[in-house]
């Protein structure tokens, strides 16, 4: 180095070492993850809400309506609460109970408490926590089991280990915001009293409930993760991640709600949570209602993951499919938001709920920022108080939002998505649900192949859904009621064909849970008919059942209509019931029955003996017509009949001894010593009443005549004549999904050659 | 005359004659009155439209938004029928048949086409109209009565006469609008052989129609008047008000649907369909859905008196009542606006019907302009096309609407308002329905001092209704059905006292339209505790019931409660049922109950016959409780029971051989064998269930006890003990109303004084 270079390098030297300075600036956060000490006293919150999103957050308050609003919302919720002080009552009371609503709404205070401590800078929310927690930390060294015995997996709090697990994700985020409030004394004391031993208890000590592949272990795991990540305890996270190693359970072993405990491959914790109950297409195996349960837990946890553990690119495991989740749950709600009562789901549950709140401002925040999330956003007119939250608040106020147009959708069941499906036929204002998936694990219903129907969100044929009335302590505490086993679950509280008066797979788990329906075609790429088709073959052992729903749209008319085709197979004769849960008035019938002066059990087991059979007739062979009101809305079903059929008019609530059940119609199409079978029906809305005018506007049916042209295992044809003197034949090839393949039959002398599975003109 | 004088004279006589010629033209108008052919030719339009008012629509037409609106929706429903063309098929069909709805709606669009018209000066209108009457005078001339023969007085166009009526009571305005358009040789044929005809059928012809006081004859009555005002014809203008005067008809003559064809007096037409059955509070005597149904034709009418014969002043007949009748109709409905369905009504019909709209129009443009009335018509967000609807308009426009505030109110019943009254007790979101006015002419129940309770216009303590699906023709062509009589009319069909299984009067007419309720108190001038109070002496002879409703407001609870008496006296000992009629899901009883595996029918008659007994329990002399939900609402009954009364749960739809009834719960309190009587509940809307929360708030009463402290012929006492301590008594003094009198009453060693018919502390 030449002199004149040694001085121009002295003069240099002053940069270089502002450059060492501020690149070892920005390397400090890396060493803090490593060093956990560190990490403890200055890292906090880094868990939902991290220190960089706060900082924005305060930054644009007051400038982001949606989220100010849900702030001030919050607040003035919290404020309420620590003016009425904190209790921590002595843990008595099933859910709907006094005890366990208080400590409910005490975790969900202390979350929102905590947040609030954190935007607001107001160290009496901090205190708030603080107190509580240290009210639970004295309590619960000393606090025996639940008092009630009810569950399989007691909780020390609640009287299930799920909702000491909800208390867990929910008080993991309270600590974690108010971590760098309390002393290093006073969090030893509280992760050694009282998160440490209550997060070994809902694991460790109930490895039953936490070590399963089901919404309730999701819980668990997340509630293990989430405070092993605010306490820096890589253990407890591994155990939340991959469950517990040793867990002593017996492959096989079945809970006592009938769920298998371990899954076929040994495999638990979150990320077996997610792989297995998840299919390819963001569909959770259990339904809607439980996937929105679960969703909570699951995308906290990964919001937490992929905060304080990047590199494990939690959102995008499997193919991101906990943010698909998010959009197929969209999908699986009707007009109105609410889910589709599949399997054991509480109606009136909707994207409403808080936890789709955060899923909606996640699933946006970390998965690209789909600006149609943001419509469902600002109908839910809240967002979360962290990170996620506000990216949806400044995107809605950027005028970013598109809507979410709920289209015809398929969503593949199964870890592999090869197990079945749920299609849902989309045309107008007409939602069809078809059910062709597997079991849904211990929440499954034994109803294969069977469907329900909407109309602008309006349930037309309902699904039942569950007997339960959650929360509410007077009805066996809130808790299933045990008509959900004899009624709910049952095949015939369902849509579909009961053979024999047997449910599906007897009634049994184990065999249920073993199959699925088979998709047979889904193509919905023409507006005009969508068609979903699958078969069953295992729920009757030696009986074949091919189902295909379609919604016509046809622009004579003002709605759209659904074909529904049964088509049965079988190696013998059986008896054959497919019902109609149809809500409303019956108006009339072109058949004729006759009324029962004494209503009694249509049946005695398998969901039967809850029917009460109100009227009977026998069919004449003529197309049968059941045309009924609802939501002053004219409906007709319309189904070909073979002159032995029978038709039951019967209604729900027989054995009911403390009326756990609505009493609502259903109608049952009957074919009795039959071997082969095809029921054919049309479902329409075909017009409207309105009380106020008192005009009642097309209350008949437009089908003239329904009549089967053709039907053997190749083909199926329905010949469909409308009122207006219009003709339409549909026809199925019954073995040939193919959308290529070609297809020529001869129907009454005349010739139809198609290319596809299926003909309609 | 001196020669200067006349020429003076001379000279005048230029200014003389100016001046009489004027005031020859001042006096036309009047002369055209008399002068039958002038006013013909130049007075039109004259009935609902005046010339001045067109001249003032069209001068404000573009600046009038609510006008303007309905003004071009309107317009668009015309335009559409022109479109399709006239059709005046050859009547057929009941109500809800293709031939019925036809002419129905040709009327409503003749009328509506005739207005656009006046209006838009567009001659296809006028056209139209012309065109559709003159198919009309071809086919009415040798037209025969309907076939269908289930009617009491057949019409032509229509099944009976009532629809006839409607016909010409719109088709006069249209005549009206289009008279000076038509030549004069085409009014005489038309009035010739279509309008004088067809007067003199819903007449002449058919008095035991036309002649009574009922809502059919009200319609029969200002079809003739309208078109007589219109025609000038004066002899049917005087029919039209006083009747026919030799209708032939038998004092004491009842008609096929059970009621007197002639009243007392023997009155009938116009001016003695507002005499009778109007109180002087404006209640209508047959029920809000049947006055919502008579205030077209009583206003429509009077309108075009006030306009052509406005020496009648028929707006301020009978104090007025016709204007005050808008106003009780308006009170008659909850807070959705929805008529309370006493007697024959159906739900569901509310202020939003067409009649209410112009029903307020023009009670608003006559009845001194009263602000609260734009709220309503806001809300129908309609006004009608004539001077009452442009007077709304302006209102609107001019934003002098104030709120339409519905409080307490009790509206007499009775041409003298001393024949019982309906008392409507508001408070808070409840709204409770007290009836104890006299029968209802053929329209009304037997159900003396039942009662419905609403809350935030949803019902919740139901009154059944009629049984008829008006104009949906598939329900025995949209009439009544039988169960109309064997159900809906009973007294078992209403929440109050049955005895011995029968109903009021022996469920008969003749009996029952001869008596009326006494009211005893109607105290609403306390917020806190609104009181209606009634006595039935003559429904079951030696039997005195009296029923004292009692809303109670304590800000220490989320909602009123309502406290119910029912005092029963007689002279035997009998069966006393006390049914409550609630709407929801049985979520719990305090009671044992068991449920029956074989439902049948109650009783044999008097509406038993239509519900079946699905369980029962016996009362253990405590308080019982019935808790259920109900639109997300929890509601509990609490009743003080002896250990003897039986507890029935029961469902209406026994013995319906065509599904005619809804599936509806009531919970029934039997007393056995007994003389007096006293009942004592409490009904509470006291929680709150979410579905998409799932949090269940204050799911229990909030009553502790209940006990009857005090009872003998002076004086009741209720002691009401809530969960939280408190503790009121409520002391009603049972045979002194008198707001004056000072009472004193000893209960248990404490000395209570008040002054007034009740004490509540």
């Amino acid at each position: 180095m030449k002199l004149n270079n040694k001085i121009q390098f002295i003069r240099i030297i002053p940069i270089l070492l502002l450059i060492l300075i501020v690149s070892c600036k920005k390397e400090m956060p890396a060493q803090n993850k490593v060093n956990t000490e560190v990490s403890k006293s200055s890292d906090h919150p880094k868990l939902i809400l991290t220190k960089a999103g706060v900082n924005l957050i305060k930054k644009e308050l007051g400038n982001i309506p949606i989220f100010d609003n849900s702030l001030k919302e919050i607040q003035a919720e919290v404020d309420t609460e620590i003016e009425l002080g904190i209790e921590t009552p002595i843990p008595k009371d099933f859910s709907g109970g006094y005890t366990h609503a208080r400590h409910k709404r005490n975790f969900l205070i202390m979350q929102k408490a905590g947040v609030l401590y954190q935007i607001l800078d107001d160290e009496k929310y901090a205190k708030y926590v603080k107190d509580m927690l240290m009210q639970y930390e004295a309590m619960y060294k000393t606090l025996p089991v639940h008092p009630q015995t009810r569950s399989y997996a007691r909780g020390k709090l609640f009287w299930q280990c799920l909702n000491d697990s909800n208390w867990l994700v929910y008080v993991s985020q309270a600590y974690d915001c108010i971590y760098n409030y309390l002393s290093k004394e006073e969090r030893e004391k509280l992760e050694t009293n009282l998160f440490r031993p209550f997060a070994d208890f809902i694991s460790i000590e109930n490895p039953q409930f936490y070590n399963r592949v089901h919404n309730h272990s999701t819980w668990g795991n997340a509630a293990v993760g989430m405070i092993g990540l605010v306490m820096g305890d890589e253990e407890l996270v591994k155990r939340a991640l991959y469950g517990i190693e040793n867990d002593g359970l017996e492959a096989g072993a079945k809970d006592n709600d009938g769920g298998f405990i371990k899954n076929k491959d040994g495999k638990a914790g979150f990320l077996a949570n997610i792989e297995e109950p998840f299919s390819p297409d963001g569909y959770y195996t259990e339904g809607p209602y439980y996937q929105r349960y679960a969703m909570y837990p699951f995308l906290i946890f990964a919001q937490g993951l992929h905060n304080v553990k990047p590199d494990l690119k939690i959102f995008e495991f499997k193919d991101s499919v906990l943010l698909k989740a998010v959009d197929a749950l969209i999908n699986l709600s009707d007009a109105d938001g609410e889910f589709f009562p599949l399997n054991d789901g509480q109606k009136g549950m909707s994207y409403y709920t808080s936890s789709l709140v955060s899923s909606v401002d996640i699933a946006y925040h970390f998965g690209g920022n789909n600006p149609e999330l943001l419509s469902i956003a600002e109908k839910q007119n809240k967002v979360t108080l962290d990170d996620a939250g506000l990216s949806v608040a400044l995107g809605i106020k950027n005028k970013k939002t598109k809507p979410f147009t709920k289209k015809s959708i398929e969503l593949r069941d199964g870890p592999k998505g090869n197990q079945g499906a749920v299609g849902i036929l989309r045309s107008g204002a007409l939602e069809l649900v078809y059910k062709y998936p597997g079991h849904g694990l211990s929440h499954g219903h034994f109803d294969k192949l069977s469907f329900s129907l909407y109309e602008n969100g309006e349930e037309v044929i309902q699904d039942y859904g569950l007997v339960r009335f959650v929360n509410i302590e007077q009805k066996g505490g809130g808790n299933y009621l045990k008509e959900n086993k004899t009624w709910a679950k049952q095949t015939i509280a369902h849509n579909t064909l009961v053979q024999n008066e047997k449910s599906h797979f007897q009634g049994k788990y184990e065999i249920g849970s073993k199959h699925h329906s088979e998709k047979y075609v889904f193509h919905v790429e023409n507006e005009n008919i969508q068609i979903a088709s699958a078969k069953e073959k295992n729920a009757y052992p030696g009986t074949i059942m091919h189902r295909t729903m379609v919604i016509i749209k046809d622009n004579e008319f003002t709605n759209s209509l659904v074909l529904d085709i049964m088509r049965v197979v079988s190696d013998n004769k059986n008896q054959y019931d497919l019902p109609f849960y149809y809500l409303g008035q019956l108006i009339q019938t072109n058949f004729n029955y006759k009324t029962l002066n004494f209503l009694t059990q249509l049946g005695n087991s398998d969901g039967y003996q809850h029917l009460y059979l109100e009227g009977s007739g026998d069919a004449t062979g003529e197309n049968i017509k059941l045309n009924w009101l609802h939501n002053n809305k004219f409906y007709t079903l319309t189904s070909i009949t073979s002159n032995k059929d029978e038709l039951l008019l019967a209604r729900i609530g027989a054995t009911d001894p403390e009326f756990n059940l609505r009493r609502e119609p259903t109608f049952i199409i009957r074919k009795k010593n039959t071997q082969n079978a095809l029921f054919v029906s049309t479902i329409e809305s075909h017009g409207t009443y309105s009380p106020v005018s008192e005009f009642a506007v097309n209350a008949y049916s437009n089908i003239k005549n329904l009549e089967v042209t053709f039907n053997n295992s190749e083909y199926t044809a329905i010949r469909i004549e409308y009122i207006n003197g219009k003709i339409a034949l549909f026809i199925l090839a019954n073995n040939n999904a193919s959308k290529e393949a070609e297809h020529t039959l001869k129907i009454n002398e005349k010739n139809y050659t198609w290319k596809g599975s299926y003909y309609y003109k």
